[in-house]
């Protein structure tokens, strides 16, 4: 047996998010799975640290699989490249231990949401930033950002659906960078809640619209109650930038 | 009849550029002019600043014509969205004189060509970024560009197939800009030939790989012919980014 880590970088916008799913072969975890198998000339379970749902993108997710076949580590991007559609390619791989997992080794995520504030959505980034034309005011959203960084109960940026039982986390960093056509919100912690990031950016853009009230944020979190954070913000505009370990 | 000029931005990945042709309806005029024709009634001629080739992409091209229906300025780029696919946005609008012509009123171009040397080609630039893997020298480029600044006869860049007889062109300026993950190269000048940008940037990028020499770039100009200049870099990497009136 033979142990890999690779680096996956993927245009979500066309696919059922991460996980294979019953009703749909429109997956990442699918296709990787199905195209590990030709290499591999058997089943192959792919693990991903980050569970990206459908239409969220990602510049590195980290993906492990075990392989009966020796393929040197090389060699590994350029035979999964020449059978990944276009719009995922594997960046890097590496050997790794037996016993690593992607996802229950990895001790933070990176995650970029683009938001712009145009008239117009460009047709370049129309997939991957999600535009909003009405005013928004980013200096209340860079107030608000610091009050969710730290270790806190989530509970309130959790969607339904989700199984995990304990809600705290921890925000290691939220920087707002503006690159003049958008907003990039980098957002840094040791895991996330289904959904809360895309949360989070809902309750900002709320902020940044009037709509909730600076002082509300900590009730909000304190109130851990789903209904009382803003909207959840489209997939789109939503990347893994990066996994760390 | 009313006289509009509008600016327009699209992904020109899918379509056989600007011009109306005859064996394909997929061209951009097309499906402008018939947009307009929805809207006016009756056909309508649509004239751009840019005769975009298939591929070449606009942030901001300029596109004139004249309407039988008088639609309030601030209404047209609404009226076009509602009904245009969504990689071409109309940006803007303004009514003009009836002697306006797009084409031969513009005063110079910006084109920006942007060029990537990664290992692997972004997939959410895939279609906007020309990237090579093999080892390019920016810095011989960066030596190279002042040299096709200037007023040149610019024979030696421009593809056959076109019809212009005279080919002496000002280069105004030539901005090459590391973002890190990528080139831009920013052209500007005051008209360009058939394929002149691509042609200059597959000289450029000759020039990095060290199959051109510097040395040899004036006798290249001097010599007035297509051969001796570098291939015809892909369409995906241009863009009309200005044009000046």
């Amino acid at each position: 047996m033979n142990f890999y880590k690779i680096i996956l970088e993927y245009e979500g916008t066309n696919y059922n998010g991460w996980q294979r799913q019953k009703n749909t072969d429109n997956t990442i975890q699918q296709i990787m799975e199905d195209k590990l198998k030709l290499i591999n000339k058997s089943p192959v379970n792919a693990i991903s640290a980050g569970r990206t749902d459908a239409g969220v993108h990602a510049r590195a997710q980290v993906v492990n699989f075990k392989l009966d076949v020796d393929i040197p580590i090389k060699r590994v991007p350029a035979a999964l490249n020449s059978v990944l559609p276009n719009n995922i390619i594997c960046k890097g791989a590496q050997k790794v231990n037996p016993e690593f997992h992607s996802r229950y080794d990895a001790l933070g995520k990176f995650y970029r949401y683009r938001l712009s504030n145009n008239n117009y959505a460009s047709v370049f980034t129309r997939n991957y930033v999600y535009n909003i034309k009405s005013f928004i005011d980013f200096q209340k959203i860079r107030k608000a950002a610091p009050l969710l960084v730290g270790t806190h109960d989530f509970a309130s940026f959790q969607n339904s659906g989700s199984d995990v039982s304990k809600t705290v986390r921890t925000i290691k960093k939220i920087d707002i960078i503006d690159t003049g056509e958008e907003y990039h919100f980098d957002i840094k912690g040791s895991g996330f809640l289904y959904k809360m990031v895309r949360i989070m950016m809902g309750t900002f853009i709320e902020i940044g619209q009037g709509k909730i009230k600076l002082d509300e944020l900590e009730k909000i979190i304190d109130g851990q109650k789903r209904h009382r954070a803003g909207f959840t913000a489209p997939a789109k505009g939503l990347t893994l930038m990066k996994v760390y370990y």
